[in-house]
């Protein structure tokens, strides 16, 4: 079946099944991300409170743990949410945001990634400092490009038995022997904050309902930026700057349709 | 006087005297709400820091205590600000969100039920987890409907003495003896994060002004949903998706006036 | 050279640069905060927990300290990338966000201001409340007006050595014996929260800019109210309410103009 096929199973089987997404996530995003999935057809609940993400992420279709603002109490609460989707089976994603030099995140990114999420987003120079041979990039900016990240990776990939997505001009999708590259999307989605942030959750969603459709992790994965890109190509062209893109993006993503899908290209 | 002409002069005296609500609300929606409260002209202060909350609940018009993202700092604060409210006689609105099986909010909302908010709003699930007869809903999804949740709402209004707002297609105001139910709105609030949490922040804004235009709290509630319910309908009609529902409402929310609230049906 | 030449100067210089401006602000506006950053041309970092805000602080292009919802957290990275901004010479910018009555915010604010921030704004209640002459507005409205405050904006410009720009109808930036009026701007600003707040990250990211073209620290602050007000004017022409002033303000900042700056009169 081709990836774009797969992908349009992928988003009907998530608007037929609304799973329930548990999001700890930074501060910045909790609205835009919260919106992005109830524009999607997915069901978020940004639970981030030690003694209820364990029980959350146990019942939840997926998991997001970001950990963009890493206060002592969302440490806690994101140790406890992958411990528990662990155990219960539930498909969580890692967004190791602004890694690198900055030693809370760091250090709790470390912590998570041993624990082998199902997949782990983030931009090259989080990727790359992730797998512990890089000092990040400057912010949410990555100071390195996607391709020189392929590496890092496939290593995590290796190491941990993650999917991992690198987020860039054209995103990379590695798992185990195999790089899928989706092209396409909207340079205006680095021009809103949580652009990246938010994909991460809908990640989640996809591995959620990928999962009940009988379709690989990866293959979700890769379904989910076909979607994603798709719909900030169509919002970029109804927009005419950062703040009429967010409303068109939540507005393509509610009417994303299966042939809107096949205007990205994979490689 | 009919209830339209009721909320009509609530929401001119709202406008006149631009009321200050104190909220306490989650860390999803603190930004929608607060626009919510700017569009509609009431004065928003998201004061949730213990030792603050107490002094601003006391001189504030209403105040909001919503359980969203229960932190121990919050958790803290919110029994201080119940505790002022009382004191002062500031009216306040108490928003169990997604109680039932989450432990720390579950506790917080039962402790804060207990000091006699002026109104509980919630889903159904909520409103009948809170009477200690359910288990809760799917996140901050219901998973009952409003006409099952009124013997629930009915035990609290009865026990604790506030006007219980049900929340769902149509939402159900219930006090002692009475129930009524508000029409219209439009499904897309259900797609745009915190849509039935500002309105909690929003129906603190209308019991301040209905008391200094001496109209009873129930009435206020009522008028309240008259209200949102009306600017959610236009918002609907002017917008294309969930993306652009969001701004088109707090446009009209802006723009209310009082041949508008004549759209909504009551029963 | 005329402030609007020195407008367009530190602008184009911002563009060039793209400065990484590192933000502790208030949990309301980090969104909008960042959005309006990513807008107009800065990289935002919302970094505000201790241990990582001093690092931090010490390699941005600028920083703004926000006092809107000091958490224990927020309060010690506050001074922490105060004390950071200070020994790396971060220009930094203080927002005395409801100083006044309520303690905890008060307290934090008087502990930096005397560590001499680059910029002090604020509305004109928080200045005088700020200088120690007043107790503060209405939560974050002011109930003084601009000139009232000249006399407080001088003896904290003297005192601390910082530029202190009072925001209202029309802005005074206050630095050693001068006094700047910026006119224009749209009152919507004051209908979208953090309208205000999102000006003082601004404000670090103008600082930023212009210490690197040469432009004195208090030309920057009035270089930025220049560019402020003309995107928020363009916007409120593009706009119907406060709902579609957000994103007609953000796309008016991303496109904004050497030319749009020049609608905007001083006094």
């Amino acid at each position: 079946m081709s990836a774009h096929a797969t992908a349009r199973i992928v988003l009907d089987r998530l608007r037929a099944s609304t799973p329930l997404i548990g999001c700890i996530t930074n501060s910045v995003v909790t609205n835009f991300t919260a919106n992005v999935l109830l524009a999607l057809g997915a069901a978020p609940a940004m639970v981030d409170i030690a003694g209820e993400t364990g029980p959350f992420a146990a019942a939840a279709g997926g998991q997001l743990i970001n950990v963009g603002t890493p206060t002592p109490e969302q440490r806690l609460a994101s140790v406890e949410a992958a411990d528990a989707a662990n155990r219960a089976g539930t498909p969580w994603v890692l967004d190791p945001v602004a890694v690198g030099s900055l030693v809370h995140r760091t250090a709790l990114a470390r912590e998570l990634v041993a624990r082998g999420p199902s997949c782990v987003r983030g931009n090259a120079s989080e990727i790359i400092a992730l797998a512990g041979s890089g000092a990040g990039g400057r912010g949410v900016e990555s100071a390195d490009d996607v391709e020189s990240a392929l590496d890092a990776a496939g290593t995590i990939a290796e190491r941990f038995g993650s999917v991992v997505a690198v987020s860039g001009p054209a995103d990379a999708i590695v798992s185990a022997g195999r790089v899928v590259r989706v092209g396409g999307g909207s340079a205006m989605l680095t021009r809103v904050t949580g652009g990246g942030c938010a994909l991460g959750a809908v990640i989640a969603a996809f591995l959620a309902a990928g999962r009940s459709a009988g379709v690989s992790d990866a293959d979700a994965v890769v379904s989910c930026h076909i979607a994603y890109s798709a719909a900030a190509e169509i919002a970029a062209e109804n927009s005419s700057g950062p703040g009429s893109f967010q409303p068109a993006f939540l507005d393509a993503l509610h009417r994303l349709d299966g042939a809107d899908l096949e205007r990205i290209e994979l490689s």
